[in-house]
């Protein structure tokens, strides 16, 4: 048999690897397709007041492959967690970035974590996985991508401003996280309004960054970073 | 009919309010017994793994009396795991008593706190009420009644020992008891061991309140402390 290019052989229709390719593909969109219709259920309802057949009713799908992708409704919920969790810290990146001074940005991550039920879901996912502890390592990489993804948005923030961190990034998310969850599991619990959880969160918090004392030093920060890059950054 | 004493009245065996009195006492010894027995299967199995005839085998009772006395097993579940929180923020006092320096203080409380699982049965109540409003009530008091006593007992041992707290009492307690039950949370989920949580609750918490500064100062506050009321209290 004659060599091909190894493009032309990924791409050639009958090669098993293209088949391979193909199914992996169509799984993913699948696995995919399965998170999006339970997310929803799963935060209205609760794990125990939503059944398979009512995720795969909602997917168009047969409840056979809710267990042919994620095994349990169980494991699916876990995954279904951890994945807003991580769409929420990511929004609550973007909300942050406009942020001029510390007590705006720790604003602004608190007013867009509370605003959703995300930490709730995954709160619940947590204390399922206490007694699953076979759902454990999808949880602890959430976790783990949580805190470097935070320390590393905040650590580029207080270098871009030139705020002076009153601890290290990794500890300030950490602690923004481990707030977020113990804050907003009391307060829905009592059905508080997410502004009286962002409230609360603020004043629990307390603050993280000092802006440079003065607004003269500030506005010159903020000037001289619009023009250049900074070299205080990495 | 002739008029007797009250304490008399009250007293006199066929009296009904006597009667009343001795079925709220009785009432009062049962629901006890009764929460005695449910708290150890909840903290193991959790709400589903336990079911009403588990607890009443073993209070060797009647399903009838719980539903009798707490009407759910849900309503049983939460009011278990309310009272064990506030054991537990009782002992954690307690072990807090001796420490000398905020360090230790800090260090204390935290030991205690992750050394049970109190807060992870207290995190799964507050994830069932959030879906039964009608269990509110209790949850909003306890946390009411933790965040008082946590408060009132750090500003009383700031005062005693002349430290100087990096911000209010109140909130003091409030970030404690926040960032205990985000990192117990985090932690059992991912199978975490007791020293493990409680050196990530450390490090998450950061500083609470200085020490006057130098240790010559510091034995000064201590030695006043052991012979007389501090001047500082109140």
């Amino acid at each position: 048999m004659a060599k091909r290019p190894l493009q032309q052989q990924f791409e050639a229709q009958g090669d098993p690897r293209h088949a391979a390719r193909a199914t992996r593909s169509a799984g993913r969109k699948m696995r995919s397709l399965l998170l999006d219709a339970a997310s929803p259920l799963f935060r209205e309802r609760g794990l125990s007041g939503t059944a398979i057949t009512d995720i795969a009713a909602a997917a168009d799908a047969f409840p056979s492959q809710i267990t042919y992708y994620f095994r349990t409704k169980e494991a699916l919920f876990v995954e279904c967690a951890c994945r807003e969790l991580l769409y929420l810290a990511r929004a609550t990146e973007q909300a942050a970035l406009k942020a001029r001074t510390p007590r705006d940005y720790t604003h602004a991550l608190a007013e867009t974590v509370t605003a959703s039920d995300s930490i709730a879901f995954f709160a619940e996912a947590l204390t399922l996985t206490r007694r699953r502890q076979d759902l454990a390592p999808l949880v602890e990489r959430t976790i783990e991508r949580l805190h470097s993804e935070g320390a590393r948005a905040y650590a580029g923030q207080v270098a871009r401003h030139g705020w002076r961190s009153l601890r290290a990034p990794d500890e300030s998310s950490r602690r923004f996280w481990a707030v977020a969850i113990g804050v907003i599991l009391e307060g829905y619990a009592m059905g508080r309004s997410p502004e009286v959880l962002c409230a609360e969160m603020l004043r629990v918090l307390g603050e993280q960054a000092k802006s440079t004392g003065d607004t003269a030093r500030l506005r010159l920060v903020d000037a001289r970073d619009g023009s250049t890059d900074s070299n205080e950054q990495g």
